[in-house]
């Protein structure tokens, strides 16, 4: 073949590294199901028993009170509140199936729920982590950095809520640092981080000044999505139902996630790891309705295992796979929409962070996840974001992007004369069907070596995570800053300083 | 947790890694489907078409009169052979859906079709390569290692017909040194070298002598599985067509599998070269019906798609994936059993040779592959065996085979007395139904680190490819040759004595 001279629907964006453009995901296959419906039936039925009979210990008195007025069971000396089916039921049915999240470039919303399928960047991890400097504390600089790449990919929907945490700066104050750099830096969609009432309210307010818009109007168009992640097993501290409530309040979307390791927080069984995740799911929802009746929500599904000689977390198993298929059912069962993550426990960049990382994307994607939190840059069980792998699961995310563009049939495709044409025993390098096709024809991947060893031995032996280097290297080489209105950045910056006087830093 | 004292359904085997024990593996869920049933028909008619019209070019001149006597249409000239649609679902129809597969140990006997999925060695490439000695020819005492290896795993249900080529040894009699190391070395079932009448013939010769049968025996209970090649497009030559005659006429296990590589030997869109995939399969199955009605064949799929920029063929795409899934669908039609495989393009045992070996195992997974060849092995676009990819390939397969182990849901497994019992906020360690269940509740990888960074670090901070090395190394230093008759070993001893007198060698 000649060489390519342009690429078709490849294009070059911000970031110089040759990508598949920014686009919406759609998963046309049907579901892949690990449960038959009497299964789900029986799972969804026992968690129902779960919530009426042993319920839920809820610590936060407001909540309390909220779902008391509801017609809940409550136990003030215990905290457990105790829900009965019908009460459950009908406030999850108040949940919509789908929401559009704002972004500040509008052409950057995103569609949760239906077959849509958004990929997000890691959050949360404690370190960072890159080839040249190895595992430590991450800066605020470093920070900035990881935003850049995530911003450059185009494959990622939405940022994950701050790669890691900063130490260097105050703990109190540090989310309005981040929330400025997410709006900053990324003009994509980013998560709040809803640790309290404090940080889930800062990025209420800052999300609309930089939109433009006043709070009541976000509550009707939503720009923020946070993780609500319940202490399982069955427990639901204050901070999280501090920031379940503002989002809710807010009218933005909250996906209750039960962190629900099989064998150490939920039961060592997978049947009942998703009846415990499910029972904890359908209370954090029907909480959220109880505060405001329509509140977007996510079904959020992370059951896993421990690795039971050493306890510790593992993640990419098969149990996980099992357990995210499972979690579509379920979630389908209610008309929610899915999360789900990619995951590993591997500590290093190699090939068990991708083997495990394939084993839950595929079983993500072929459960119709809706979004696919921690999709890039994941790694050593969510303790470190690694600039490698987010460039490692970008590619990833493009070639289950493009697995998911269906099969097209029809005479032009079967091509019987593009087969007459190159003849028994013949090529099709220079058919016209190939000619008029070949740019465009197969997935063009950027950091996948097709070449034979000979090529790849003379262009320096590199292995997958050295050329992951080079590429995020050149995207904070070639990254530009998405323009933002500068007085919007004004009122951000004075948002930010008056609320670090507020907050006593 | 304490740490576990004996392993449950883990075993010690011959090999001294703790693996999962032999084990035939069951598929339980439905097959993903990326074509609708309209789609799986018009290009199972545009097949038919293509076998009408334009024909197979067959170059083997005993394969054209077999099928001019069975009615299809045949050019001298060209050796062109026209079939029509009749003639070729008549004779598709003759396969039977299902067969089974001796083992010189019974116990490893394989059931192939129906819902079974077996795993296969790799089998042909060029070179070996290990972390230690890196890329090489390999030696024959490196392809005993490598069978030493492939026995000791136990996921592994079959050998691939040697792991790669010894070019030290002389052509015409290398596949006699081969099945003699085969049998001897291996208890498993293990492929046939059906390139050219004599080496087909030899392995029948072998397979008879080592399970002390005739080969009127080895007709009613097959022990061989041959790989036939078609010379895409739409050709067949005459050493797969002797090969294919061979091992039709002994009643040995055909598996048709063209090599349509789209934009190279095939269209360059997918419903192209499956349409061609199709074609050439169906014609091969139809001159193996024709030799000997009720042969067992399976259908061979291996479309993938070539680098557009360089023309070479790349592996573990999403192409690939996607005509994977296609192929299943395309089987079920005609209800026979299906040939996939486990591939990627990288030149080395980085994130990449898993992403993509991900990819395709997930592909062939849930296509319900009845046999994944080259599952495990298989590096740089099949040029290369290594051992440390058989390795983490091993993990890879076990991994699935636990994910298709279904999640059982009663009123144990729901656990409803084990979830009050941890209470809200506690934890299950010390539960009961954790106690009696955690020794085999998930699945023990026996490559993958589940440790902590620390723990890692302190360990020698090892990747997956290290790991690897000490695993084969270890497989190695426990191997113990599974024990065969003398008298067998001698008669084999005889035969390729007198075989290597009679090919002059």
């Amino acid at each position: 073949m000649t060489r390519r001279k342009k690429s078709g629907r490849k294009r070059r964006t911000g970031s110089g590294i040759r990508q598949l453009p920014w686009q919406e995901i759609i998963n046309p296959y049907p579901a892949l199901e690990v449960l038959s419906a009497e299964q789900v039936e029986q799972i969804h039925l026992a968690s129902l028993t779960l919530l009426e009979n042993q319920g839920m210990r809820v610590l936060h008195a407001g909540a309390r009170s909220l779902l008391a007025g509801a017609g809940a069971s409550v136990d003030n000396d215990t905290h457990i509140v105790r829900m009965d089916r019908g009460l459950v039921l009908e406030k999850v049915a108040l949940a919509p199936p789908q929401v559009t999240l704002q972004a500040r470039n509008p052409a950057k919303n995103l569609t949760l729920g239906g077959n849509h399928l958004l990929f997000t960047s890691v959050g949360g991890p404690a370190y960072c982590n890159d080839l040249d400097r190895g595992r430590r504390r991450g800066t605020f600089a470093d920070v900035c950095d990881y935003l850049k790449v995530v911003q450059s990919l185009d494959i990622i929907h939405q940022e994950g809520g701050g790669p890691f945490e900063v130490i260097e700066l105050p703990p109190e104050t540090r989310h309005l640092d981040l929330y400025h750099a997410q709006i900053r830096l990324l003009d994509k969609n980013w998560q709040a981080n809803a640790l309290g009432r404090e940080r889930a309210r800062d990025a209420i307010q800052m999300a609309a000044i930089s939109l433009g818009v006043s709070v009541a109007d976000l509550a009707r168009k939503p720009a923020l999505f946070a993780i609500i992640n319940t202490n399982s097993p069955l427990q639901l501290d204050i901070p999280m139902a501090e920031g379940l409530i503002e989002m809710a309040t807010a009218g933005q979307v909250v996906c209750i996630t039960p962190f629900t390791l099989a064998g150490a927080m939920a039961p060592v069984t997978l049947a009942g790891t998703l009846t415990q995740q499910n029972a904890e799911v359908l209370a954090g929802i029907a909480l959220a309705q109880v505060v405001r009746a329509g509140t977007p929500v996510v079904y959020g599904a992370f059951s896993s295992n421990v690795d039971m000689k050493s306890g510790s977390p593992a993640f990419g198993t098969p149990e996980y796979a099992k357990a995210a298929l499972a979690s579509g059912q379920l979630a389908r069962r209610y008309g929610l929409p899915l999360r789900s993550s990619n995951v590993t426990s591997s500590n290093t960049v190699d090939a068990q962070s991708t083997y495990e990382s394939a084993m839950s994307l595929w079983a993500a994607t072929t459960a119709h996840a809706n979004i696919i939190v921690h999709a890039a840059g994941w790694l050593e069980g969510g303790l470190t974001a690694s600039f490698e792998k987010l460039i490692i699961d970008a590619e990833m995310l493009q070639m289950m992007s493009e697995y998911l563009k269906p099969i097209i049939v029809d005479d032009s495709t079967i091509a019987l004369d593009a087969i007459a044409e190159a003849g028994a025993g013949g090529h099709f390098f220079a058919v016209g069907h190939t000619l008029s096709r070949y740019e465009t024809a197969f997935y063009q991947p950027f950091l996948t070596d097709q070449a034979n060893f000979e090529s790849w031995e003379e262009a320096g032996a590199l292995d997958t995570q050295a050329r992951a280097n080079r590429i995020w290297k050149q995207c904070l080489e070639d990254y530009q800053q998405p323009p933002l209105d500068p007085s919007i950045d004004e009122e951000l910056t004075a948002y930010v300083a008056r609320r670090k006087e507020e907050l006593g830093s």
